[in-house]
């Protein structure tokens, strides 16, 4: 498939237009969204809480809003986890120079005319937990509701940014070849709709895959997907597949590889089974090697397992906002923090590339005009060179090399889907790499 | 019910009589143990591990044999759990003064003729960890199968001397009156078997409750606690209580309180609820403030959660080895280490005085006579004052403060009473104890 690009910009062009519009008259509503606050709340307060106050897993209750402002900080008392252990390697805090006058930087959202301040923004995207670095100082740190510097928070799909950067290493070692196709490595998966793409378009999402993606929707590929990693308890009678590698090989193809990105999360999954077949090693036991301890994290995250204990590479990995921050401040500094160099700088120069702008158009991102996907990372090819890694419901790592700024968030937001953080968030980033370098 | 002390003592000993002849007429087959290491069998290994060689929770196969010597160095893994964090305390690791020679000591199991060494013992006991110290110093450290110095394991009712020790601590400073009705704290439990039991008689487990503890046969209440808890799928169309807090209030009485040891692990759930009660806190977050973070633990613990998030303070604490062996050796220097005072000495003055040895008898511990039971502490009365925190296949803290020696052990027997290990790690304990004096 040819894709003219200028058209295809324009075309993008219009539907931030219409997003904008329609964001433009939806009043954000600050008091509402304070409202939710889960302390304010009484969520899971008392011993036992109230049944209507209670959250589990097993009632579907830990997905639901307001309920899940305290679940996504909470995740591994209702869930099976693993540990990514961060090792005896000495923990490096980071130099805190906090200047809370970024609260009072403005910026207009996208879509809209009225200037909101940063710390609206905050409240606006309920966020449970922002971290601003500069030069690699701590400049900007908060907590709201379930959240505290201390506990662990879910990052969904910001997970899947650490395992593309391990496979990318694996790919400069030689280890993973990004020509091959799946099945090469994963005969299991010969017949599927993952068997002759290659291993470079999954890291790009451009399979084309049988795979509907939606958090809101009808999907019965994204229900089997929920059932058989354990992100929903399974309807009575349910006879599908139990466990992540038992499910990847049940989805078919659908079209050509290559050609079109779109946004679906087997995909990671399919890496962190290549990333276990080539080291030998859990995706977990992996990151925790290669990543999480070399970079002086402070705590030990952790992953969201399936029955049989596979980390779930696509959506589960939760730690600390400190080290969510320490991560991209790695990326930021070519790949080396505290003198380690954990990443091969080649690596994240290729990242930070990006990919097929043309491809990315499919995947329907109004408020991300002109952006690419590579390698579970999104790059924005803006002036300033904004990458970031992106999970549902708001979480974050903003990486502006020009600005030498980091931004980790962890949020609860009533909707999953970014667009609807996107026009508070992108453009308060923005304006506070601006002001910071003006400081 | 008026006990006759030396009759008591005398059916004890005729009972421990019969249980050693039993004993003495099993060989142990220490081939068929080493036979069933999870390593070599090959459990939970390759991506996906075979289904045959598959461990989960759902199929009740992490509570079967030989499939539990994997299990329980990945309890988390499993079933969901809350962290006991060890906070920000400098971790203080032991000086190791190894002395592998203690493999040659040898000792006669109880019960027999025949010397065995101590090395020999550990394979006997199916032995996943142990750890020795004397005068505070690590003088032999072993791992076997699935569990590695960085993992942790469960601890089972090992859990239990923790959380009666914490609540020693409250009764010490009168925030727990031991002479109380249990209703006056939990008015839930006012019509249950524990409503006008004294916070003591259900420290002592001496409480008259409608509750058999029951790990292999037919139990109906054992089975409901089992399904409340989480320690087991629940069948089609259970109705029962989905929380441990829920099933606790459903526990009758039968009989008299005070007069019976009787080991029943709900005790120590109404435990955890009155410290709960009377802290506003999760006991999982005191135990972490009180103790674990305290003692200079290197690693954090965690605690099986129900499904609405109450650790499980009966069963369910999982740490380091050498975690274990530290809160031992707390306890061995009167509650102090490492210059901390953690536990008030009088606290464990009284831990150490032990309960009562008339109302032990009931229980029917043949390999421990004599013993008494008090805070949930297992007290020997003999001419060291040893002293054990004890849970099922194997899991034991061993404190000989005449030997100024700790022995923490994690075990997987493919039995879960210790009545079957103590035959050969009581005596090797003893002569450990010797060997050590008079080094």
């Amino acid at each position: 498939m040819k894709i003219n690009k200028p058209i295809v910009l324009a075309l993008a062009g219009l539907v931030l237009f219409h997003a904008s519009t329609l964001l433009a008259q939806t009043p954000i509503d600050l008091a509402a969204a304070r409202a939710t606050d889960p302390n304010t709340l009484g969520w899971m307060v008392g011993t036992p809480p109230p049944p209507d106050k209670s959250i589990r897993f097993e009632d579907g209750s830990f997905y639901r809003f307001p309920q899940w402002r305290w679940s996504f900080s909470h995740w591994r008392e209702l869930r099976p986890t693993v540990a990514v252990e961060r090792g005896s390697w000495p923990a490096i805090p980071f130099v805190e120079k906090i200047d809370s006058s970024l609260d009072q930087v403005t910026f207009v959202p996208m879509g809209g005319t009225t200037a909101m301040t940063w710390a609206d923004s905050l409240v606006a995207n309920y966020t449970d937990g922002i971290m601003v670095l500069h030069k690699g100082r701590i400049v900007y740190e908060r907590y709201f509701g379930a959240l505290t510097a201390e506990r662990p928070h879910i990052g969904f799909s910001v997970t899947k940014s650490f395992f593309g950067t391990l496979a990318a290493m694996l790919v400069a070692e030689g280890k993973l070849d990004p020509s091959a196709q799946v099945r090469k490595y994963l005969p299991e998966l010969a017949d599927s709709g993952f068997g002759d793409a290659t291993v470079a378009q999954v890291m790009d999402m451009t399979t084309a895959i049988d795979f509907v993606e939606n958090y809101t929707g009808e999907s019965p590929t994204m229900d089997r997907y929920r059932y058989a990693t354990g992100f929903a308890i399974r309807p009575a009678g349910y006879t599908g597949p139990t466990s992540i590698l038992a499910m990847l090989p049940t989805i078919g193809k659908k079209g050509t590889h290559g050609t079109e990105f779109h946004y679906r999360t087997p995909n990671v999954d399919v890496i962190g089974w290549l990333i276990a077949r080539v080291t030998g090693k859990s995706p977990a036991a992996v990151l925790s090697e290669r990543i999480w301890q070399r970079m002086g994290t402070v705590d030990d995250g952790y992953m969201q397992v399936d029955e049989i204990g596979t980390p779930l590479t696509g959506s589960a990995l939760n730690g600390r906002l400190v080290d969510f921050a320490r991560f991209g401040e790695m990326m930021r500094q070519g790949g080396r923090i505290n003198t380690v160099q954990v990443v091969p700088k080649a690596v994240v120069a290729d990242i930070t590339r990006g990919g097929s702008r043309e491809a990315f158009v499919a995947g329907g991102y109004p408020t991300l005009p002109g952006w690419s996907y590579h390698n579970f990372w999104w790059v924005s090819h803006d002036d300033h060179g904004v990458y970031m890694a992106r999970g549902i419901h708001g979480q974050a790592i903003y990486i502006d090399p020009k600005a030498e700024m980091v931004i980790a968030r962890f949020a609860s937001h009533p909707l999953a889907a970014n667009v609807n953080l996107d026009p508070t968030s992108l453009p308060a980033y923005r304006a506070a790499a601006e002001w910071l370098m003006k400081q």
